[in-house]
């Protein structure tokens, strides 16, 4: 059963958000992904969002350039902790990306990491983090990875 | 009947969108103001802009600080036009809302206006030159309002 | 008889703003495009634009990069509505012409779109909205767009 | 036994950080504060960080500005979710501290927040998301939080 | 004779423009103030800029906040040196000025000078440095206040 | 006998710096070209600055990218008007120079305009206007521009 | 022997940068202050930073606000290592200050420390530090120093 | 025996970095590189900088791009002075890098320098101005260069 879905808002997203899903592979986490629009498709995104912890997801990785309202809407939709992914699609260099997610209002965080690529893998690893805390084999992954990280950086 | 909804997404925001109620009033145009967040109370938020067509508005304005999500969010639900006034409301002094409403993807735009009080005035003054292209009553007082301005600036 | 008037500031704008006229054809809306400056050729420009409400156009898109001057100066001899899309076209990537254009002072509003081609494309969306309230040819296509929107994103 | 620790540069983080304190305090979940420097007590701070998973707690919030590395280095020294928070601390307002703390390089996020109070208050709701995913009494309780929200905003 | 004429956008521009004046009263150039706006007044504004060579004025100084169209639409209208003093009188705290003014395009030069007071200021020293040129007088006053500038800084 | 002096801070400034010697041409100012360092070549760069006067100089453009002291340094040994170009030509694609430039403290002004090619352009036109106000040569041919301009855009 | 001169570009600046004169006499190190600008006397700053050598100096501390050319024009004249302070005196809260300093051209350094008063401490640290390499006394100080910050913060 | 220890966070900086061995041989000082991550090896980080001073080092220059916490941790753990390099490794171009190594607070400063190949560069030259003050012989290499600069820029 998958327990991260990755929500992007276009399609043109695949390609960058390609990195998350191979993170959450290589520690063995199932997941699923999804090009719904904040903007576009406000009522499909809903529809799986409101349905998402129900069908067994545990975080939410969302991301979006521009006006990236994605996050902060799956946010509003949900209990599950979400991760926001500034990408750097519109003109601006995804100032304007990282702004729109990560100055969320209080009572609604998104969980916000880097723009662009190094956001895309770090927001599987944060995901990973999460999930290690109640999740025996996954924490096992981690601690290894964390163990391999020491060593040889 | 009500031509302009003015959405907020914080009781804070009421005293900057006073301006924008003050300059609707001049014009005789009718308007009501309402307190709805993307972030904390979407489905409210849904509710009111599904309805809000129908219901006889001809154009929503929509303010926000921070992760300014509120006026793409309206946009995503409605046919009308939708103008987006960012507000200072954070530690960034609206430049986080400015990008958050101004950099929205193609297909559904948000007509962007000046960060907080010059936006909040300049919100009500393009509601009522869009008014004015199809009641005639709006336009002629839009008319006069121009001769005045030309006169004495 | 051209609703829509596009003026761009120089002659290296054609290319981005094609995007509007796209649009805009798609809608039906019939339009005129006009290469304009406010600060080599303002008298043929106040020309124009004092002319355009006889002449039948009901909304003016401007679209200018650099100290982009020309949609308030557009707005300025207008009681259209003013649309202006910044363009990426200095050393500064479009931040300079965004600043120009969004921060108008109280009573001379411009309804600013995003930088660049997203803005482009949704000057004629944010066009198509507005006449959408009184064209009722406008507005069919104008739903059924949407509904297409709300199906495939 | 403390769950979350909040660990902060400087005795002057104290008054915005107590809204964190305050927010967890709320959903009972148990946790303890520290100031503790990456720059001027790098050893106090590893040792801290170090013993803190095996001290039970499972998430820790770092709060700082300037040139605030204390949260990567915080999740340079942990295997648990860590959560920053960018203080506006220095002249520049706080951009600094959000820049630091954000652009993580891959395999270390950090999970950031807003800046100022409205991060200090979302890192304690985010802490309670992450928990709620494991703790039924905090799962519990957040589930009424989140129905007062989508009722009252 | 009046050789510099000051123009400024707003009222409210008088306070920190009585810097520019006061220095061209040092130095004993006749000037005069104007209050013209681009975006209100923009048929008043052509036609004193378009008159101002005739009439004798040499330099024309001009100063503005948020959208600064004011410099570069009087250098529109005029062959003669525009110097150009962004304000800071929006929320952006003067970089939308800044930007508005400097970033001219090609053949329609401002004479950019810094934000706010130390701007208003310069205005004045440079218009009399540029009148040193070709009046004997100015040019005395302006060589004895640099050799007390030398001696005391 | 040459009026007009273009300093600039290295050899790699002269492509861009070409488009500045072109303008000059066109209105037939006769002017020369130097590569001196504020902060390499200091002693040369005053020498030249303090002798520019007498050997008959009217206007001094200086153009520098990065920490751009170039043009503040030859106000600070000249009586006459100064001009600066600020260049991208460090990482920071000119915002740097920009700054460097333009915000001269009051007394020593520098005439800044554009970053990059439109500034280097603007310098040469500006100092075109300056000479105009007491050439009568170069009156007559920038009115000549400037009806071709006002005819052709 | 003075082995340290502090050099400020305004006498407005003395406030600030007596932080630190207050850390250099903590650590013993004789300095001496000097108010001199780049831009309104820069014969009387060449002729102090010329001699400065062999006058027994061995650091330069130089801190200015807006354009701030100073440290990079004490550079230009000394062989000494040269440490530069931004400070916030303009509109633009440091910025300028911050970039005219740093982006200095290859060859000619100046070691930059932070925006304003965090800055004018820690120029007088790095200053400590510099002089500890050969001097004993002020090493065996500023030894004392790290130990009492190890253990109290 | 080494007197300059480069590090750097990813083996990616290997190439700028380069300019800086490339420098500190020009001027024969010995030193040598290391690739450390502050984030992901933070203690062999911690072992190499804590014995830099017993082995001889007496500058560490430090590079790191995005969240760049490298060189503060440096001199966390070291008394001998710390020269810090911006690069611009991530999408933000190297302001990010920018701020978190300059806005380091009171008491550990760290040296900025430009970002990218112009700081990389400057670091070399600003420790050889460190070195030169107690190393006769390297004072004479950089004296020569400096009579070389002055003749030939």
């Amino acid at each position: 059963m998958a327990l991260v879905a990755i929500v992007m808002g276009s399609e043109s997203d695949r390609a960058v958000m390609a990195a998350t899903s191979k993170v959450l592979t290589e520690f063995e986490v199932e997941h699923t992904s999804h090009v719904l629009s904040a903007h576009r498709t406000p009522d499909a995104l809903r529809a799986f969002v409101v349905g998402a912890e129900e069908a067994g997801y545990e975080v939410i990785i969302a991301a979006a350039g521009g006006a990236a309202a994605l996050p902060g809407v799956v946010k509003s939709h949900s209990r599950l902790p979400v991760i926001g992914v500034p990408l750097a699609s519109s003109e601006l260099h995804g100032i304007d990306a990282l702004l729109s997610i990560l100055q969320m209002p209080p009572r609604v965080p998104v969980a916000t990491v880097a723009v662009g690529d190094w956001g895309a893998r770090n927001a599987g690893y944060l995901a990973v983090e999460i999930l290690a805390l109640h999740h025996a084999a996954i924490r096992e992954r981690y601690r290894a990875f964390r163990r391999r990280l020491a060593e040889s950086g």
